[in-house]
Parts: C-alpha cells; sequence; structure tokens
C-alpha cells in the first residue's frame, strides 16, 4: 500500500493528500514527527520534511512539489498541470508563488508560530509575527479572490495544482482559527467549491488533540 | 530574440542561464534591479524576482523553478530532468534540495549578506549570519562530494538539472569568495567538470563593477 508520511495540519502533505484523492489513488497516511529526526526516516528524505511519499513498488519521493510533479507524471489521467504550455507555465507560476511567497508571508507568521512552536516548547507565539501574517494574508485572500473571479479556476479554465495548493494552505490556516473569509467574498465562493469536492473529505475530517478548529472548519455552507 | 532578465550574481538567474547555454538555445541578458519594482517588470513578474524569461513568442515565465520546467517540456532534446520516473524524481529532489534548503543554509547567509545587503545600504554583514552560511557550506560540499564520488553526476548517471543548479549556486559563492575548494576534493573535481563546460563560458566571464572576483573564479585549473 502507497504511503504517506504526514503530519495532520502540515499545509505541504494537505496538499499532496488533496492531489492523491483527487487522482484516486488509495494511501495510508502515517504521522512523522520530523523533529524526532528518527533514522529510518532521515534514510527516506534527508531534508525531513513531510510530506515523503513511498510508492507500492518502493520508490520514495520526498518533498511535495517533487511529489506533484512526479503524480502528474505517474498518472497522467487527471492531469493537474494543464495541457499547452502556457498553462502548465500559469499553474506552476502560482504553485510556486503559494509554495514560496505564500509560505513566506503567511505560512511561517501564522502556522509555525500557532502550531510547531509551541508543540516544540519554543515558547508563545511573537505578537509581531502574527500581526504581519494576518496582514500579509488579507493582500494574498484578495489576489486569490481577483484570480477566482476573472477566471473559472486559479490558473484558467480547468481546475490544477494551482487550486489544490492554495486551498490546503487556506485549509490548515482555517483550521487553526487564521481565516477572515469576510476579506474576499469571491475567494470564499472559490474555497466553498473546493472543499465540496470529495477529494477534500479527509482533510476536513482531520482533529488534532489539544486544538479544536472553529465550527465553520468542516462546514461546506461556512 | 528571447530575453533573461536577470542579475549578474543572482544565483538562481544563473542556473536558467546555465540550462539555456546548455541547451544552445539564444537569448538576450536583461539587468534587472527588482528592488526598484518598476511598474513594467511587476506586469511581468508580480513577485518581482530575477529571473523571469520572456520568449519570442511572448511567453512570459518567471520563477526559476518554473522556467526550467518549461524548458525541459518545450525543448526536450537536451532532457535535463532525467528518463525515468525514478530518474526524474532523484533529479528533482537534488534540485529542491538546492533550492530550498541550500537557499536557506548558505545562500541566504552568504550571497544576500555579501552582496544585496550591502548595495542597498542595509548596513554591514552580519557576523553571525556569515559564520553560520560558511559552517552549513561545509556540509553542503559534502554532501556534494558524497554524491559526486559515488555516482557519474550529482543525480546518476547523466548530466541533469542538479549538475547545474548546485554549479550555478557555488559560481556565485565563488565570486564573492566564500569558497573553500579544499574541503572536498570530489566537489571540487566535479566543479571542474562543469566549470569546462561551454554552457559556462558566460558565467565566468561576468564581472560586477565595484566586486572583484578571486582569481580562481574563472580559472578552468583552479
Amino acid at each position: 500500500m502507497r504511503v504517506l508520511y504526514h503530519l495532520p495540519l502540515s499545509p505541504f502533505a494537505r496538499k499532496v493528500r488533496l492531489v492523491l484523492a483527487e487522482k484516486r489513488l488509495p494511501f495510508e497516511l502515517r504521522s512523522e514527527k520530523v523533529w524526532a529526526r528518527r533514522p529510518e526516516y532521515l534514510e527516506l528524505n534527508p531534508a525531513c520534511t513531510v510530506p515523503t511519499l513511498v510508492e507500492d513498488n518502493g520508490l520514495v519521493i520526498p518533498d511535495s512539489s517533487v511529489i506533484c510533479e512526479y503524480l502528474d507524471e505517474a498518472y497522467p489521467d487527471t492531469g493537474l498541470l494543464g495541457r499547452t504550455l502556457g498553462e502548465r507555465v500559469e499553474t506552476r507560476r502560482l504553485v510556486a508563488w503559494f509554495d514560496d511567497k505564500f509560505a513566506k508571508d503567511v505560512l511561517r507568521n501564522l502556522y509555525w508560530e500557532k502550531t510547531l512552536k509551541q508543540m516544540l516548547g519554543l515558547g508563545p507565539p511573537d505578537g509581531a509575527a502574527l500581526r504581519a501574517g494576518l496582514a500579509n494574508l488579507k493582500h494574498h485572500l484578495n489576489y486569490i479572490g481577483w484570480l477566482a473571479e476573472n477566471r473559472k479556476w486559479l490558473a484558467g479554465a480547468n481546475i490544477s495544482l494551482a487550486d489544490f495548493a492554495a486551498a490546503a494552505y487556506l485549509s490548515t490556516l482555517d483550521y487553526i482559527d487564521a481565516m477572515d473569509w469576510s476579506v474576499s467574498p469571491p475567494a470564499r465562493e472559490w474555497y466553498a467549491r473546493m472543499k465540496s469536492r470529495p477529494c477534500f473529505r479527509s482533510v476536513l475530517a482531520d482533529r488534532v488533540s489539544g486544538m479544536v478548529p472553529p465550527p465553520r472548519y468542516s462546514d461546506l455552507d461556512f
């Protein structure tokens, strides 16, 4: 059985979970406390990050962007990168935007400060980081809303990896109650569409001990 | 004519320059002072980073990793990602390692502190960052050396994007005199092989006003 090493709230692991589920590829989830630096896990993934995917045939694939490129090449039936060169550039541009810029501007300030930092006993969240993260999140939500208003899906006429990346990251922020959906009604409408897809069910069912999400987290009519 | 917006010492732009030259795709280089946030450039690339590639047909491709994926799809004759799924995973794993981990551990501490920070008048280099960058660089050089000793090229039997990424980043560090090649003779031997390829000529000819590289920078027998 295909195995995905993850942490329940890891935004990058959620992206891969959504893509696997959208492609209807069955997999077993295993939680990996990366901070423990388990030697067997370091052999699978020397960068010691989640997610890491291990295929039935033993192929080990670390890093969410490497995994998503792999999945689209290995299982091209549900292609999520686009068909033309131009579509593929726009999908990958947005995925890089969310993986790099959104991650630095928003995830680092909110996800890290509100979850991992405390879990690892590294002190309370830094107020300045939280404020910066929330301010940056508004700009990003408005950008997502602008894309969703001007296109059917974020990268164009078809659903793509850009939608799954953005939705995965916002789902983590929604779980930790960092989302103000009133900022951008078009972004909210787009997220409602994403949330109602069958691939989202497992992510919405996640519950982490000691961290209760707000009621809207799993509500399709939030 | 194809245009690549870059900065001469930008490690990420150098990766794309090497790949374009290896694929024998002619291009014109244009320097882009990203910190000026020129409106016309922001329209090409809202993330306002270098490199950005503009193709003859008008297609705009920002972000070095998006550009490299695009180039391998658009010009597959000199494929640099590998042929089998396993080879492609290993190439992309290493590229992600250099783009993310090497960039954070080493480039951020050395390239930023020794060049851009001063160019932008943000003060002298931070001693602690420089020391951390140099210490991390040793570990990475030993990893590159280990790969080069155990394989013909970094990702396996064939030269790949992993070699061009690593060589591009080390070439920037060599220009700013941050390299101690004695740390790993196998890494040095591999870099000498990379340096002697015709695609490297333009990078070795770079000269930035006010910053003289050490003599070994463009010496093939360094």
